[in-house]
């Protein structure tokens, strides 16, 4: 069902130097599949990182902030899937804080250096033990394995990757993501790694991190939910060019939004049951705030999401998720585009509009919602899919 | 699939003195069936109202809240099934209006003492004509054909009523409802009309009318739509006893707000596809704000309408749906209920609960889920139903 991409060619993801990936098979949950991932960076290395806002966050999401907070250098980030240690309180921060402490001493460096990421069941025990063991056991890999060691439901392994040059010399920015939900609580979560060469300022670092997610995988939805364990992490190793200049700057967070939206669209079009990948944009708003708040509106309406399911471009449903946004709208302003079909002006049905138009558009997998709030400069754009049977059936039937 | 309770017998709704209920087969949109609803009011009534706060309102909402703002007497309430004149512009006021000038001709008032609402297809100029011609053609009937001749896609006629002694005399309040969807734009709206013979200021009556709103009608979501046609509207004809002193009040409210209450829910037990009746209950929290932020999460989780669905006491859900409701809550003060059964106890697994229990809460037909703030003293209720193969199958099909 899903409205995949090809998977990523191996060819094409480019090392980043100073970030040494490995993996393992730890038989966290099942045996036998690659299910740990260790990306050891080099002395220098910065890090920042964009979290979960659900107040239920996981033991691994605790011990990253405070990670971050508390140690000048990160060295290292060790992911595993099978288990998401959330639900697990005190307990899930030990198991955590002992995998931290256990690549410490493979490594060379404090538990506190150390970054985790769980995904997979919620409220079990995390198999530390076992964890511990296959910590010994990793091989070095490329991209695309460590995109592998990463997934859970994903049905595609998600990476991206890209060269821009800098001032300095070639820089190289490459991303693994895995989601196919916002949020799957059994065995769930969106995680991205976003790493670059360049060499940019811990602190400089955290504004691209914060504007790349907003701009990527703060702007996609399935369901409208947020995993506890939600997790966006961005290095910069300093291997490669150094990165300062304004014009560099911009340079290197064009090519990490870039990265990081690819990443995020990937999850959408590997959503549970997905079948249309949808792109809805708002303009002319007041903000880009309000511009959000009626984009997610649309995303989120599960009257519309069963329409583009379904291929029906039902004008009411759309206009009626429009005006529930919350935003003081002057609906006699309001225009609508399917790609660019003009559905709807004045906040009625556009005079030449007829419904087979709009069956055309809504029968593609991949479309624009594009709607036109008549009362400002600002816009914003989401990314989300459809709601099917296979939604349903995805999320009633997984635990049996 | 539906959860309805039996439909009412007929001898249990009370005539409303000083209120006539009439009916016609217009032939609005489909022929034969009971399309058209007046309900004529005497001299002297009250009316107060709520509607729809989307911003997309349709031509009759608009007429309404003029007209009850400009009219010291509303006389006549005249309600349309088959169309529900949104979507439709000057045109559409310019109908709706006609159809009150013909009411007021018919009953001798003027136009704007006339209260119109419509609900059907949206985007499809209202067939006045057919509604005019209906009107000379009424015929009297009781309260179980009125809220017959107000059903679109409901399965099942809701009325409620009652009687209560006030310190001058017997009272009635009596109500009718139509929905079985938040909203379904083409074939939509939730419509709720409730009536006392008692004689309350309009003023008062106001007061009252929000407040029942909020404990029934604002209580309820099926899948967090609002439609463009959504109203409830309060009458007190003062045909029977007065109704003044707090003591009096205070019982009128009451009574008001239980028949709303039992309105509000048959409306869900009817929701599209609906195979659960759930009533999330949140308490210990600081106001009743936030707890009515945590029950929507909860209620309007695609994940945990879906495990309500599968009867799978999906606990990661239900907790990562509290903690996305935007609160700032301390987590490891929350606890979790199914009906009697522990799930959930400082923010994790209850140490003695086990997972059949929850099962066999959720397998029935009817079920609560507590949830315990651990931070305040406020509470809040919300109504609301399971996400089915139903729900997508009538939503995604309905235009084919």
């Amino acid at each position: 069902m899903a409205v995949n991409l090809p998977p990523p060619d191996p060819a094409s993801l480019h090392p980043v130097r100073g970030l040494e990936l490995s993996v393992a098979r730890a038989g966290i949950r099942k045996p036998g599949r690659k299910d740990l991932l260790v990306m050891q960076l080099v002395p220098g290395s910065a890090v920042a990182g964009v979290f979960t806002q659900n107040r239920f966050c996981a033991a691994p999401v605790l011990l990253c902030r405070k990670h971050l907070q508390s140690s000048k250098q990160i060295r290292a980030l060790v992911v595993n899937t099978g288990n998401a240690n959330a639900g697990t309180g005190n307990d899930g921060l030990r198991r955590a804080l002992a995998v931290c402490t256990s690549v410490g001493k493979l490594i060379g460096c404090r538990p506190g250096q150390v970054l985790p990421f769980s995904t997979g069941v919620i409220m079990e025990p995390l198999p530390a033990d076992r964890i511990i063991a296959g910590l010994s056991a990793t091989q070095a890999c490329d991209w695309a394995s460590a995109a592998e060691a990463i997934m859970t439901t994903d049905t595609v392994a998600k990476a991206f990757s890209k060269k821009l040059k800098l001032s300095k010399g070639e820089a190289t920015v490459t991303g693994i993501a895995k989601g196919a939900g916002m949020i799957r609580p059994d065995m769930a979560t969106m995680l991205g790694f976003v790493a670059t060469d360049a060499a940019v300022s811990k602190k400089i670092l955290g504004k691209i991190a914060k504007s790349a997610a907003d701009q990527s995988f703060n702007c996609i939805t399935v369901d409208g939910d947020t995993s506890t364990n939600d997790s966006f992490v961005l290095i910069a190793t300093g291997a490669g060019p150094a990165c300062r200049s304004k014009k560099d700057l911009d340079e290197i967070e064009k090519a990490i939004t870039e990265v990081s939206q690819r990443l995020a669209q990937a999850i959408i079009r590997d959503g549970e049951g997905a079948s249309k990948f949808v792109t809805v944009h708002v303009e002319q708003g007041r903000n880009a705030a309000e511009c959000r708040k009626v984009a997610y509106a649309i995303a989120h309406s599960p009257l519309v999401k069963t329409a583009f399911f379904a291929s029906d471009p039902n004008l009411g449903r759309i206009l009626a998720a429009v005006g529930n946004a919350g935003v003081g709208l002057d609906v006699s302003r309001v225009g609508l585009f399917l790609d660019k079909v003009a559905v709807a002006k004045g906040g009625a049905r556009h005079p030449d509009y007829r419904d087979e138009q709009g069956v055309a558009v809504m029968s593609k997998p991949e479309f624009v919602v594009r709607v036109v709030l008549g009362r400002g400069k600002a816009a914003a754009t989401i990314w989300t899919c459809d709601f099917s049977f296979d939604y349903v059936k995805i999320n009633a039937e997984y635990r049996t």
